[in-house]
């Protein structure tokens, strides 16, 4: 099944069953108020909700509507954690050939990860507003699930039964805040702001093939400014699939019910192993501008492709084998913040 | 006034008043099912709050029960955030000195901060369970104010009049997983277990002279196995006030109501200017295990104090001027996790 959050009610919204073709929905408040709530009760309420889902499917769910991508928030408005892998390594990889920096071998086998802000994550459609474009604005194609209670110590196999839902995230990056905070040492904080997630939330079961318990085998179609910049297939060369991202995150905590675990930006190597093409040279693109911009360092020696400027629009979508969109679009302008 | 959050009802507890001498409780269920509601709308409800925290003092509070702090989950059980700083900058540079790095100059003036894990906080009275004691495992005691939502770029008097609570925290950490996460670059993640907080939060007005708008002027008593372990002054060393702390973190991201914004362990300098003496000397003690150790290290060339073994004990608490426990203790025992 899929699930939206309206704008409509509190601070976290309102929960909604979305049709799979996303051109129906159905209030499901009366089953839960929020999707948080739904996945804090998920063993008594999800069977509700899948009765409910089946009936709007077909066509008999009273009060359905048509369902509005740009009335909704995230998923979950907040969330009491979203941390972020980096499961796609040639991406590490690329990051550190640029700047001329070996990897450590240990990063193909221990997962890089990073705690996020959870807190007021912006609506899909939401405009993404910072004071500067000075701070390298840029945007993050990724997937990410929501989890379950994991109790700590989880193994692959539990890590595995705790994934509830699927959805695409934008994590907002700020490329020029990130030197200073890195050497810092304690990661990211002011370079990583306010993260968009896609209008749909997707149960695993509702993936049908593409998802294998672990990845998601689709292309991630991102566009800038309604070009396409990358189709990157988030099945493809990602080291650490999600339960081994739950186990890591749950080593030495549990996990409560509603943790949004991110896949790290999607990233394929070309066809001849080497860093990817553009789209417009026949490649895979990118779902980031830092990896386009690493590519043409490696290869030019300097970066040619700008950060985001006021006014950009970015666009991040997943279609099934058929073009029907899975999650919705996350679809966001940049703006000046004043 | 002071707040604390009963283990019944669900996942966030169920809100109560306590009496100043926390000897009193009453439900203020009637008015916020829970700490995070009251929050979210605050303006409203704080002055229903107010009026029933002054029936409570009198004595007229209807269903008032005997307060035990055992029965109390964190004020906060999960939260939309929790970061931490590191506003004692004197213990940042101990470390440094311990292990013959030198400190940057720009530490002084840009706050470090992490961002940490909130879906999953421990009871004030909780143990730490862990699965080894090879983690490292330590304690660190510090001061936490909640904050009200707070705009994105906020300056240091918006910051300050969003602060809506002050509490105490334990920020355990696993010494012994801290190197290899920071050398990976994405800061703390599984070397950041989950924090416990004191059961009492208080409102800033109840805390008298001891609250300059900006920091806590008490001594963060410290006990370990029974023993004075430390008694830091939180209002002294302090470089960054919370003011200062608050508007970091949201240079770039808004942060809502309930966010959590933490000091960084306590530390003060001796009195003669150089690093802090045993509480058995004559000291202030230390605030975390890591701290005597780095002491320890500049003095005899190696540390002599051990990390947490399981059945160990940790008391952290606040008095003020007349000896009254502000906030309650937080007190908890090292188990192994199985």
């Amino acid at each position: 099944m899929k699930l939206a959050t309206l704008r409509t009610g509190g601070r976290d919204g309102a929960l909604v069953l979305v049709s799979t073709d996303l051109t129906r929905a159905v209030a499901a408040t009366g089953i839960a108020p929020t999707l948080q709530a739904a996945l804090d009760t998920w063993a008594e309420t999800a069977p509700k909700l899948r009765a409910l889902a089946a009936d709007l499917e077909a066509g008999r769910a009273e009060g359905a509507f048509a369902f509005d991508a740009a009335a909704c928030l995230s998923p979950l408005p907040r969330a009491y954690q979203w941390c972020d892998g980096s499961a796609y390594v040639n991406h590490v990889e690329l990051v550190r050939k640029a700047r001329g920096a070996a990897m450590p071998e240990s990063f193909w086998t221990d997962p890089l990860m990073y705690q996020g802000g959870s807190d007021s994550f912006l609506a899909p459609t939401e405009p993404i507003r910072m004071a500067s474009e000075s701070f390298g604005i840029d945007f993050e194609g990724e997937v990410a699930v929501v989890t379950d209670d994991v109790p700590m110590g989880a193994d692959l196999a539990t890590a595995a039964r705790a994934i509830r839902l699927v959805m695409l995230v934008n994590d907002v990056s700020l490329r020029n805040l990130i030197p200073n905070e890195l050497a810092k040492g304690f990661g990211f904080f002011q370079s990583k702001p306010s993260s968009a997630f896609s209008p749909v939330a997707v149960t695993p079961d509702a993936l049908g093939a593409a998802w294998d318990g672990g990845k998601l085998h689709l292309p991630l179609l991102v566009a800038l400014n309604g070009q396409p910049f990358g189709k990157a297939n988030a099945g493809v060369d990602m080291t650490f699939d999600f339960p081994t991202l739950i186990a890591h995150a749950a080593k030495t905590r549990p996990l409560a019910a509603g943790s949004i675990i991110g896949s790290g930006t999607v990233s394929n190597k070309d066809a001849g192993g080497g860093p990817g093409r553009p789209v417009s040279d026949g490649g895979l693109g990118y779902s980031c501008l830092a990896e386009v911009r690493m590519v043409e360092t490696l290869l030019h020696g300097g970066a040619r492709t700008p950060f985001l400027r006021f006014g950009d629009r970015v666009r991040i979508e997943m279609q099934d084998a058929t073009g029907q969109s899975v999650f919705g679009a996350i679809e966001q302008t940049v703006e000046e913040y004043r």
